[in-house]
């Protein structure tokens, strides 16, 4: 993560355009062995029909096949780009990580150990400037914007809050509390620059706020 | 608190602009018995010099004899309007609670419930949305300008963070880890409104995060 260029934020989970598959959309009959720009047009037409779809209709109402209609684009292609509507929104507002990918990891290991994967991984990767300014950018219009607040709160209570808490059989305001504890410390760590907080090393925050997350996620 | 029309909110820690004391200021002169308006023009003039020294200063660099001679009155009266520093930011930025006020009720009984009664103190402080706008309109705007986020990051060192650390005997550090903890949840419930974060009761929500907010206080 740490070595993305800033303009390759959103070409995960798929890979570059010029892989794209014969289509049957606007673009089919125009793809050309090294004809990039196109299919770059087409994914950025995309990318801009699901920012305006996400916020016009919030990430639960909103759909690959409304997505598709407004870019003008056949949904395979959609499909193609982005392996799922959290994928797509990933894309769309350029967050670093997708909870597709990155769930399943922090899963994977000790039970016990749980809280402090979730705790090193979100220190880890809002330490990169360039994985963190897109979220902070998200959530500063978050913070004035109702629509674009609706937005994001579906997309946490989807991809990350229920489930996480489905996964771990805990009640979900129990991850909300978590995530609530590693969002407050990231914002008085790199918005209010709280110190010693925000030049504390990372491991040392490890160790003081892992055992708060593990409580939560360990469950009642 | 929960009784204290929006109007109000800069009022303490002192009473009313009547009960003023003859001051060597510029309104000295014009004092009369039942003339309030004069008083109470004084005090506005007061606070919007206070905002203005605040927040090009910051809290730190700011003095009471600077907001007064910005204001144009003698730094007496402004002593007697505000009894501190701390009390005159609550009241420019129209903060529900003076930490002056409040730290000692907190730290006042059984240490071992300090987390209790802080996160019950947060937790219905934040449920007036009287009281909470204010805070969150400072929260907002702190998220875009570089100058207001000074002011509040000296604000919280200074009335918040190092005092209750330095009371409680433990690394300042862990009062900010507690203090992301309570922020990062009214954030959740209040602006992001994830659920059932939001509609959960204030005992539930005690019951669920004193005992983070209780291990950070204890120290290590």
């Amino acid at each position: 993560m740490s070595e993305r260029p800033a303009d390759d934020a959103g070409e995960r989970p798929e890979g570059r355009p010029a892989d794209a598959r014969p289509a049957s959309g606007p673009e089919s009959g125009r793809r050309r062995p090294g004809r990039r720009p196109g299919a770059a047009d087409t994914r950025g037409q995309i990318l801009a029909a699901a920012r305006e779809t996400f916020s016009e209709k919030g990430f639960d109402k909103a759909t690959i096949r409304g997505i598709a209609r407004q870019a003008g684009v056949d949904p395979a292609l959609v499909h193609h780009y982005f392996a799922s509507k959290e994928g797509m929104f990933v894309a769309a507002m350029e967050l670093p990580v997708n909870p597709d990918e990155v769930i399943p990891t922090i899963m994977n290991g000790p039970r016990a150990e749980i809280g402090e994967r979730l705790t090193r991984f979100v220190l880890t990767m809002t330490s990169e400037a360039e994985a963190r300014q897109p979220v902070l950018a998200l959530v500063r219009t978050a913070m004035t914007n109702d629509q674009v607040v609706s937005m994001v709160r579906e997309f946490l209570t989807h991809a990350l809050v229920n489930r996480v808490a489905a996964e771990l059989g805990i009640p979900p305001i129990r991850m909300e509390a978590a995530f609530a504890q590693l969002f407050g410390v990231v914002l008085m760590r790199y918005v209010v620059k709280l110190e010693p907080l925000a030049s504390a090393g990372i491991e040392e925050l490890v160790e003081l706020l892992a055992p708060t997350v593990q409580r939560y996620l360990d469950g009642p």
